[in-house]
C-alpha cells in the first residue's frame, strides 16, 4: 500500500492540493483559484486534475483523498449541508469525488482538518488531550480527548469561537452576541478598531495613517502594525482582546484540562506575543489543578496545517 | 466473577456505602456520619467496616470498589492531593482502603462519579457524548467524549463552574471573578439574594419572613421558594441564574457539541424548571448545528448517582 495521501484544502479563493508521506512530509503541491462561479462540478473537476497531476508526478495512486472545507458536513456521507464561501447547500461531495477520482475519499470541516494537523505534525504531536484554536477572521478550533479527535454528535464539534464570554455583549456573525469571536474574531477587531475611531478620530490618526486614511480599511491587521508602533488606541484593542481571549481558552482549560493548548491562525501570526498574553492570563485565571500539565504552543505548521491534516485524515481512515 | 460491586459516596457530613449489580440495581445500602475528626485512619475503617457488612448481606466479595469523593486526586495511584471538606492533603486513599479491604479500589471525584451514575443508569444512558452539570452548592461536572469518561491531563476534567462567563464579574470561591459559579452556584445565589435585600430590604420580605427575619440565613432554597410564591425578587434572581447558566451551557455545546446535556444538583432539584428555562435558552443562543441533535434531561439517579457511578467505576475497571 502507497504510504503518501492527497491532502485537499478547498477554500472560497483558493484550492491547494498536496502530496503528503506518512511522515507529515510535502511531496508536491499545487495551488489554484477556486472557481466559485463554476459551482461543485467545476470545482470536482479542478480538484479531480490536481490529483491527477499529483499521482502522475508521484507515479502511482495515493492511499486516499482528504479534504478540508469550511462547511458543516454530516460526516457519515460526507455530505456539505452549508458552505458559505462557495455558496454550497446539500451537495454529495465525497460520493462525487470518490466517483471522478476512483479512491477513497474522506470530508473534513476545514479548521477541524488543521487541527489535525497540528496533533500529527505540529505543536501537539503526542499530546492524548490537545486543544487547538484558530483565531483568524473567525475563531474555530478541534479538540482531542482521549487520543481522539472530537467530531461531537453532530459533527460540530470545536466551535470555541461561539462560547458566551461577555454579557449582553456586541452582535456576532452566528446571530447571537457576546461570543468570543464577536470581540477576538479578526473582523470584530478591525470592526471595534472603525467604531473607536468613528467615536474619537484624533485617537485612530496612526491606524488611519497605516490605512490610508480609509476608516472602513482598517482591520485586525491594522491594529496589530499600530500596536508594534505602541500606538495607545491599538494597544487598548488587543488587550482588550487577550482578555477575551483568555476567558475564552480559560474556559476550555477548566472544562476540559487539556494538556497542549495550541494557538493559530492570522491573529495569532500577526502578532505572536498573544501567545505569550494568553498563557500568562490563563495561568492565573484557570484553576491550578487544570493548568499543572500545561502548555501553550504556537501552531508549528501555519498554512500548511489545512493540507497537513487533511492528507493525514485520508491516512487515517484507511 | 461476582457481578456486583461496592460504591461508596464519601462526603464531609456522611458516608453512604452501597452495593450495586451491573445493571445498576441497588442491592442494599448503609449510611454513617463521616467521623472527620478520626482523619484518614478512621474514616478508612469506617468504609471497611461497611464494606464487611456488605458483603456478609451480599454472600460474598464484590468485583471490586469505587469510591466518590470531594477532591483533588492523582488518578494513577488515587492519592487524595486534597479534599476541602475532610481536610485531608496527599492520603494514599486507594493504597490503603486495597490493604484494608484486600480488594481491587479505584477513586474518582464525587462529581464524575455521579456523572458515571448518571451515564450508565440515568439519564444519559446510551449517550456517545455527554455532558452532566451539577448545579449544588457549587458547579461541576462530567464530560463524555467519543464514548469515554474524560479524566484530563491532570485528572481534573468537568470543572465546567469555572468557566468565565460575566466580566470583570463577581469573586468566585476559585479566587478568580465572573465565573458561572459565582452567579449560579447555590452559595452565590444566597449572596445575591442578601445582597439585594440589603440595599432594598423592602423588595425582599418575603425572602426574609421564609427565612424567620434572619438575612444571612437566606439561601438559594430560600430564593426557590420564594420564586414558587412568585416573589418579583426571586424572580429576578432566578431569570438571571438561568442566563448565567444558558452562556455557561451555550459554551459548552457550541465547544463539544453533545447529544446528552444532564442537570441535576440540589439548585436544579430545587426548582426543576431550570431544566426547561436552560433548554429553551440554549436551543436560541447555541449554533443551530450544535442543537440539531441534542436533547436536555433532569439527572435521573437523584442522590443515588454517586454510589451507583461510584460502583459502576469499579465494575468498569475490572
Amino acid at each position: 500500500m502507497a504510504n503518501w495521501a492527497i491532502g485537499v484544502d478547498l477554500g472560497g479563493t483558493k484550492i491547494e492540493i498536496a502530496s503528503v508521506e506518512r511522515s507529515g512530509e510535502m511531496l508536491n503541491r499545487i495551488r489554484m483559484p477556486t472557481d466559485v462561479d463554476g459551482g461543485p462540478t467545476a470545482i470536482e473537476k479542478q480538484i479531480q486534475e490536481g490529483i491527477e497531476e499529483l499521482c502522475k508526478k508521484n507515479n502511482g495512486d495515493p492511499v486516499g483523498v482528504g479534504v478540508g472545507i469550511a462547511a458543516q458536513i454530516e460526516s457519515e456521507q460526507g455530505v456539505i449541508l452549508n458552505a458559505p464561501n462557495l455558496h454550497w447547500k446539500d451537495v454529495p461531495f465525497q460520493e462525487n469525488l470518490k466517483t471522478l477520482t476512483k479512491l477513497p475519499v474522506t470530508i473534513t470541516n476545514d479548521v477541524r482538518a488543521a487541527a489535525w494537523g497540528e496533533w500529527l505534525h505540529g505543536s501537539g504531536q503526542g499530546a492524548k488531550e490537545m486543544i487547538c484554536m484558530f483565531v483568524g477572521t473567525g475563531i474555530g478550533g478541534g479538540i482531542v480527548c482521549n487520543g481522539q479527535m472530537l467530531g461531537g454528535c453532530s459533527n460540530t464539534a470545536g466551535e470555541v469561537g461561539h462560547m458566551p464570554i461577555r454579557h449582553p455583549g456586541l452582535p456576532c456573525s452566528c446571530g447571537s452576541s457576546g461570543c468570543l469571536e464577536s470581540i477576538a474574531g479578526g473582523w470584530a477587531i478591525g470592526k471595534r478598531a472603525q467604531n473607536a475611531i468613528r467615536s474619537d478620530r484624533s485617537a485612530g490618526m496612526q491606524m488611519l495613517k497605516l490605512a490610508d486614511g480609509q476608516l472602513d480599511h482598517i482591520s485586525a491587521k491594522t491594529v496589530s502594525q499600530a500596536y508594534e508602533l505602541k500606538d495607545p488606541l491599538a494597544k487598548y484593542l488587543i488587550q482588550e482582546t487577550a482578555e477575551a481571549l483568555i476567558d475564552g481558552c480559560t474556559a476550555l482549560v477548566n472544562a476540559f484540562n487539556p494538556c497542549r493548548f495550541i494557538l493559530g491562525g492570522g491573529v495569532i501570526e500577526g502578532l505572536p506575543i498573544f501567545v505569550d498574553l494568553i498563557e500568562e492570563g490563563v495561568k492565573k485565571k484557570a484553576l491550578p489543578a487544570a493548568t499543572s500539565k500545561l502548555s501553550f504552543s504556537k501552531a508549528a505548521t501555519g498554512n500548511d496545517a489545512g493540507v497537513l491534516g487533511a492528507a493525514a485524515l485520508a491516512m487515517n481512515n484507511q
